[in-house]
């Protein structure tokens, strides 16, 4: 039973060690939700393995990852579970707090959707004004499709949510989910006649945020990019500068006190 | 990919096709807590394994299952994630009002921990109120441990929290997970002079409601009853009987219509 | 003047020098819901009287009565008032705060409402967290219906909500309200095709929670069991067992000391 | 048992019968507070008695009494409970939609504590927007002690908390409970060196809302005027102008549509 | 840069300053809302012009002006903006709270909108438990239109919202913005028969809590009474009573210890 | 009175024209907060300014402009005042509510807070869900110093809050409020010995969210770059071209049917 980093298959008394030995506790946060019609809806499948390898290295532990996010512009796709933001606040609250309550100083969220950090940002600044303890929010994904990884593995062809860089990493992590032959047509179309992401139009070079429906910007798929460019290759290569980017963080963040001023 | 169940595996065609098939959402909800010096906290996997061989059987889908619950008496345990009441609240309303808007008509919750039982029983009262269906909360562990098989196996030995019958599930499941040499002294003490179990004690006979911290009627265990007594064959039981049992239910409320008036 | 223990025929000069001798406060709590055709929607009458002989036995004092409750179930029967679990909540945390406040350190729950449990257990795990104090939660009905006196006054005949135990006490304290003559048909019908009570059908001997409606279970009349076993000398029975029983464990748990570690 | 007018004393046939009548529903509140060393606590016991004949002679019925108001000021001395305010609006409006929800077209709230008034005129303004109903909130005192009374019966001489008129009313209806013997010293003190009341001070001759305690304003009696001028007769005559003006109202309210555009 | 009394317009090394010199944190409100088809919307700008009239004499500050009020029965005229009870509530607490926190120890709130009193009175008594400290309310109309000048300006002629003495001070502060010939019909109406007002009808001499919208009781104009008695001249003189009155208030309030026991 | 925009400074008649002619509703809102010590914290008059102006060229109204923010970051900084998410939110959706109620279809958010975005973007996806409506936030800073312009003013040298590019723009719209000889050192600090902003730290080129104090990246003056690069010129070109995109841009808007599908 050596090396376990999940207290989920640890006894409360190992627990109890790992706090004594001054381990860091990690939250790992997905979604389930759409991701094209060739990939599974469970990307929190990422951040529980990207975590549980950084622990690994870093000789840390994880909580169970937390497999729903606020996915509020995909609700409409069979298999979205979007939690309300007051929901999603209460929920990595209660569980933060239990963590700091029990003796972890270290607690660091891996927040495997993007869409989570409006509410995660409030959060983070509630537990510094109740409790004068920092808690970083950390992107999985965003460690490891840094920019020089980007331009690596795709150059200028460009990605977005329903394909890339999902697509890639699920082919790496669960090729059994994968199904490239299931791929729809895919576009990042116009909204109201304007350049658009999830969150925005561009209006004559000018941002304005729109709460936008997925499916308003894309084919019935719901792939805002080209599925087929996905490679378990560049699955991997992402995963791994990943878990090298985030547990260098983790090693240093450990050095630091979290305890603050408010 | 044929015959997936878990809609996290899925893409979000396959849901959409599960939904026209007609199939049954279960929502699968455990705990993190201490279960005992032997055995892991993170006793979500059962409710998660029952249900997915349940769907299985029935040919229905799951839900990622949510790995914590309202668990107060064991928050001073370390790894107990514990969520308030209100908090549990809204995550399974939002998570069950997500499945109806996409078309589920049979939505049922598996719920693994007993002490999430006050918490749901109000919310399917609200849901029913709010939107006229019956969602049922059915217990993996009282499917598996009905009143026969619990003298077939223990005879009169007492079960209880932070041993049986987790212990033996757990030694079936995830035999990697439990070491029995790690147990420790167990016992179910009386609380002020009176025996107690966690939300109660008695007193002349009678019952009284009492809000009683684990620590206060176990040894620094946690572990209520024997753990020795836990074998895999008897957690094999447990399983293949809650399995048995809750199939069954599963296929006969598919039968029933679930909306009715609020 | 002497003797008085409702605080709402006391003085607030009364009411301070209860606090200093050391007084505990009851708060007495019951419903306002259907209870057949026959017997009156009040039974809070019941928790309040037997709570006021209660205090006149031990020399404690008691608040004003709650006359509702959370009857979610009832609430189609004219003449029900039920409130949200979190309106109940708050009331009950203000009620319980102020006496606090004031210097009460034995506060004491007499719940004549069964469903109120669900809402009150976790509010007593709250102020425990709050306030670090127990708040233990009795229920009068339970007191004096315990099986031995069940067994007697009942032998083998159920009793059930919209009739029994409700009609004999009623009969005994309120001889005025209760009119035997305007009992309906009753029955415990099943629900969907099992058997059923008001917050569960059993399904193959195991328990299913649903959220079920009173109507659903019985005829039109609101009974679940023979409302025509009544009789005053039950009544009496019953609530002389339960002043027994309460006298007793109020005493006891005044010997207590209710301050705890949260 | 004719010409029942409370409801927790009517079976639910009864109720019923009554909504079908056409029957008004009163919801008579009241507090549990301080009125001097020489009065009991429970005012509500005024509004109690006033609904009962009022409804006795309208042939309308009565909730049970909601025996806790808002009541902050008095929170010091004991026996008194005091809501918070969103408490009382929550306890009112779920009382309230019971009532419609039921059948009942007017609903009438008697109201008889002032220290509500803020908090009820919130309430039937939300009640108003989500229901397009108007409940009239009227106050049992203010019926009763009309300026003509007032001065009828006090003359020049000041009334106030803590004292008049809930002295004499008390000595009208419950002799028992009041002892002018334990009356203590009154007086109405200026707060900061400025005239004030509950809620105010006068500050050259404009009003300055401010938090004020009982007890910066009056005595330790908690009594702001001389008690010692309560008779029975007085509130003997301050209760039956009050039955008057509220049976008229009552009546005449039955023949107004209370159903509004929100 | 001397002399400037609107923090909005001071550096925060200036705001620094002040506070360190102990000026007091003036926080004025007003309303966006009807006032007839001649007066503008806007009358927070009568409490924000007083504000900085009074800060200019008493060497104090004042935070930008809250131009929102609860003004629910004026919510059908366009132009008016209506924060619900619990929105208002929090928005003062959190100005409150910034306040204190930064060292002001005198906060006052120039509430120029009657209708918000309900509101703030409650929210005074949760600042005062919650820190402690007194925060008066006071209500720059009700200063400057004392009885005294009532009679002075208008005799016996009635003034009412919708006209006076909105028309004449605005016609003082912004006689850009006041148009007498758009004046329309005015009257104040019965309601439902009776005598009546924004929040009550009088029935039979006594006074009957409703929640009445302007559009009853007024004609279309919202005027309830004659907006043609406006003169500059009269609200010169209720401008400058006000200012008078609020700065004698200021300076005694500064004298006064705001900080006292909960 | 021809030719107004400010619905505070219009009748409701004027206002009731206005809807009737399609006109769209502006809602600016702005910021009570530190921005170094040479230039005011009121930079709400930005948005208040430029909407103004926006108005004027397209026809269209604005309310009141919104004075506080979210300003979590600066509220240790005097005279901040920092709302809470929820009171933010509330706040907002009240005000968007009232408009879209009284029949304006296009209301647009004139953001002129950044941080202002998370709680927006929650907010205006709820306000879609609840009413099925597409309420734009635009940012008054962000429309004016577009890429372009940041390079054409600034080349190379940084911004940043407590200086530029508010600094400027204050100099050109209220130069009686910024005194360039009040600057002091400033300077973009290190965090934990990473380079950082409010909401981040960047760590070996990765970002990492952290709930970071102003006072903890600058020095005491609370200004990230140099105040002294401030012109009245600059300001001159940013607040042009920010009205001239926002005059495009709402133009267009009023040419979307902004009622969607949730």
């Amino acid at each position: 039973m050596a090396n376990k980093v999940r207290t989920a298959e640890m006894t409360w008394r190992e627990v109890e060690a790992a706090i004594k030995n001054g381990a860091a506790a990690l939250v790992p946060m997905g979604s389930t939700e759409e991701h094209g019609p060739h990939a599974p809806t469970g990307d929190y499948m990422i951040a529980d393995t990207i975590a549980e390898r950084v622990a690994t290295n870093t000789g840390d532990v994880m909580t169970p990852t937390i497999p729903f996010s606020y996915s509020e512009y995909f609700r409409h796709y069979p298999g979205t579970i979007t939690l309300q933001p007051e929901t999603l606040t209460l929920l990595v609250r209660d569980t933060v707090y239990c963590l700091l309550d029990q003796g972890f100083r270290h607690v660091i969220l891996f927040n495997g959707h993007k869409g989570n950090e409006p509410v995660l940002m409030t959060l983070i600044r509630k537990i510094r004004r109740e409790r004068g303890v920092l808690v970083p929010v950390v992107a999985p994904l965003g460690f490891g499709l840094t920019p020089a990884v980007q331009k690596e593995l795709y150059g200028d062809t460009p990605t977005g949510h329903g394909a890339e860089p999902i697509g890639s990493i699920q082919s790496y992590l669960r090729p059994d989910l994968v199904d490239l032959d299931k791929a729809e047509d895919w576009a990042s179309k116009e909204y109201l006649g304007q350049p658009a992401n999830l969150n925005a139009i561009t209006f004559e070079g000018r941002t304005v945020n729109l709460a936008i429906n997925m499916g308003e910007i894309t084919p019935p798929s719901g792939s805002l990019s080209d599925p087929l460019v996905a490679s378990p290759e560049k699955g991997e290569r992402i995963v791994a500068n990943s878990i090298e980017g985030l547990t260098a963080f983790v090693k240093w963040f450990k050095s630091v006190d979290p305890q603050v001023e408010p």
